[in-house]
């Protein structure tokens, strides 16, 4: 017993807490233990995104795909018998790509077939497609550099890669999504007819990646589209042989009058203060040409996974727990603030929001946003994560999804998956259910209902 | 200048080292994120890991895609200008698969064909195959107690999955192998006349994983096959339904006699004490029907990459560094054993040895099997390795082909990359470069090539 007595408290000293604390680590520590052990044996999410990804498919805001998934996460939240199962209305844009694009590489009467694709928000080109010389830029700079002379009736080719040096693969890609964003706007402002956009990996592959654009106002609209990596080497290495070098495209997009959808809200009623709220979720829209397994699906299973296995495990929460699965976060974000404006309107006190948008890859921690001692609070809790290794709870982005909620006191959370593999798949074709490992998938449903279990039962203050 | 002291101090005192130290620690940070840099932006490994398995194939010990190998991997050292490359003799295990296997679940007169693959090392059956009832047990001891008379002239099938609750699937599979290394004799000291055993994996898929197994002395020699997860599913459940339910198989494996083959090894001469050395290495040999991408061609190619990036880095080492292609991990391990004996023999003193043989995954640390001085040096180190991700500086097996050096002191360190996909892949036919992430691979090599600088400059005593 004096051994025991004396273990306890070398043991609560070396966390300088008190006892109660300790017994309270040693409690924590064995549920999250649970959670993890059930998501890894008893583990349903792989399931469901199959479902979601092979039988539903994609589900761009606005499709018949979208639909069917909003009727899908329902269905699978109500079967979970959560305490409430509901849908939440949002307009959204309606963008559709009609028509696989066409692209080639044209030498004098030589035409190379290159894989393109519309960037989401672009227009069509003219119906006969359009043709004209090349100029290649790796920077907005560059391309003003070159003067509205050099650049008139062209089709500028932005063809900056993505820093594979960087270790952190989102730190590359917000070095170069610029180009997809802004470039058509920045090429149209120098006269410029068309625009070509490198995809946005670092591996070189044959499938584009398309993603959003933005027209800005006052510039002449011109449409976009993404080139596959190969491809984008192929027409810099043939500008460089034969400057007279011409792309040709044809794309066939088409932005439709906004649509009704919905976000899918599944919640476990809390005991205590059940006006108050602590969410996890993902978004349930997908390009249209992709299944959307790791982009966003995964979010979605793993949040309706998370509530499920502290149902599961007998957990009663003293907030209110949702799963929200927000419609339309790749072309516009309309899900993520209807659903912050409910929240302010209804006077949902939201304690904190979880997102797992970086895809299914193996859990490495939670990027923090709220007030300095709410980091510290959370960051206490690391010995609990290490475990599993969960090693970076620090700052770092919630989510685009949850950003709205944050005007509101809200602390967010990003749920941190290892990066490397993320923009091999992103907003592309290949981004299918074969590339997501059970396991790992169910070890981020783990981490985000263990810190769901933490939040809830010490709050955030 | 007093504000740069004062931090410099500081950060001195922060980490209890005195100045020079600190400036070593700043230097060999510098150095490491160079390392990074080189192998995510310069990296050759990927391309060689696509010839080895695409080009080269299959390589189990003894078979001509073996010789292949060993004239491929040492070409590609001598295109990297190593200061030597050579072969080392070993004779090697020679077994063969012959004709592909027919497994069939038989319930009276309906036959439904199933995936196994022999075991390595197994016998064949009788030309015209084997068909028996089928006694299915988990446990050895579950076989003991069922007894001869049950057991005798009847096919064991062992069902005892990998527990998927352990976190690290190396610990689940270790809790499990048993099944398939001595299977085969427990059933036929039970008067079996065919042993099928459940794949070692987590997942439920349709691919045998096959791997070695052994006789024991004095126990019958009876025919042992992997039998995919699915399949292991479909029988038993069979089983329950239907205890009357056949099994059939047939396999023509066989052992020849051993063969001549050869570890390959490169080296950069050390500068200071060139007869010390320094080690990085995986096996070249894989399983016969895989290519053997994970296992273990991402640490042979993260071996050589390994010295190439601290060439190309224009490092200087004051020990000898070698890079080794182990002949026979996966069947005998005649190639570790070899190297090792030679090392002995030659007076060669082997500070430590790194190996590469968990896949070519995301890097999460190294387990150290050394004194407890030697371990807490390199834990010591535990600083370096973080801003990477990698967090896992403890105790832990070096390595299979490494294990031999051991016993003449050398430190035996073994890479751990993220363990929750390798056993998707293990011994098994979808173990293909497709499978592989070419920046996890670059950062595992860049891992090791790290450990191999912090080890050659500050030793290991």
């Amino acid at each position: 017993m004096k051994k025991i007595i004396l273990a306890a408290s070398l043991c609560a000293a070396s966390f300088s807490h008190p006892a109660s604390a300790q017994s309270d680590y040693q409690a924590d520590s064995i549920f999250i233990s649970k959670i993890f052990t059930a998501a890894l044996s008893e583990g349903k999410c792989y399931e469901v995104l199959r479902h979601l990804t092979q039988d539903v498919g994609s589900r761009l805001s606005g499709s018949a795909g979208a639909a069917k998934a909003v009727a899908y996460t329902k269905e699978v939240m109500q079967q979970e018998k959560f305490d409430n199962v509901f849908l939440q209305n949002v307009m959204v844009p309606h963008w559709v790509r009609g028509a696989k694009e066409q692209g080639f590489i044209i030498v004098g009467k030589q035409k190379t077939s290159v894989p393109i694709a519309a960037l989401g928000g672009s227009i069509a080109t003219p119906k006969e497609g359009l043709k004209a010389k090349v100029i290649e830029v790796k920077t907005f700079q560059e391309l003003r550099d070159l003067g509205v002379e050099k650049v008139k009736g062209k089709i500028v080719f932005f063809n900056r890669p993505m820093d594979p040096a960087k270790l952190n693969t989102f730190v590359a890609y917000a070095g170069a999504v610029d180009q997809r964003g802004a470039g058509a706007s920045e090429a149209a402002k120098m006269g410029a007819i068309g625009c070509i956009v490198r995809s946005m990996t670092t591996r070189l592959d044959d499938v584009p990646h398309t993603g959003s654009m933005r027209y800005a106002s006052g510039a002449p609209i011109i449409p976009a589209a993404a080139i596959s990596t190969n491809a984008a080497e192929l027409l810099s290495k043939t500008l460089k042989e034969k400057p007279e070098t011409e792309f040709y495209f044809k794309q066939n997009s088409e932005t439709l009058p906004d649509a009704p959808s919905h976000n899918v809200i599944g919640e476990i009623k809390g005991a205590k203060t059940a006006n108050q709220y602590i969410v996890a979720g993902g978004h349930l829209d997908s390009w249209d040409f992709a299944e959307g397994a790791h982009d966003d699906g995964s979010g979605c299973v793993q949040s309706i996974e998370a509530l499920r296995l502290l149902k599961l495990l007998g957990y009663t929460p003293n907030n209110t727990l949702r799963a929200v699965m927000y419609m339309n976060e790749e072309n516009g974000l309309k899900g993520g603030i209807a659903y912050a404006d409910s929240a302010k309107s209804k006077n949902e006190k939201h304690l904190a929001a979880i997102e797992s948008d970086r895809g299914g890859f193996i859990p490495l921690g939670f990027g923090i946003v709220g007030t300095p001692a709410q980091k510290v609070k959370i960051v206490s809790w690391s010995n609990l994560f290490s475990p599993y290794g969960i090693h970076e709870l620090g700052p770092g982005g919630g989510g685009a999804d949850i950003g709205p909620l944050g005007q509101q006191g809200t602390v967010l959370l990003g749920l941190i998956p290892d990066s490397q593999r993320y923009f091999d798949y992103h907003h592309a074709s290949n981004d299918t259910f074969d590339k997501i490992s059970k396991r790992e998938l169910e070890l981020g449903a783990a981490a985000m209902a263990s810190m769901m279990y933490l939040l809830d039962k010490y709050g955030v203050e």
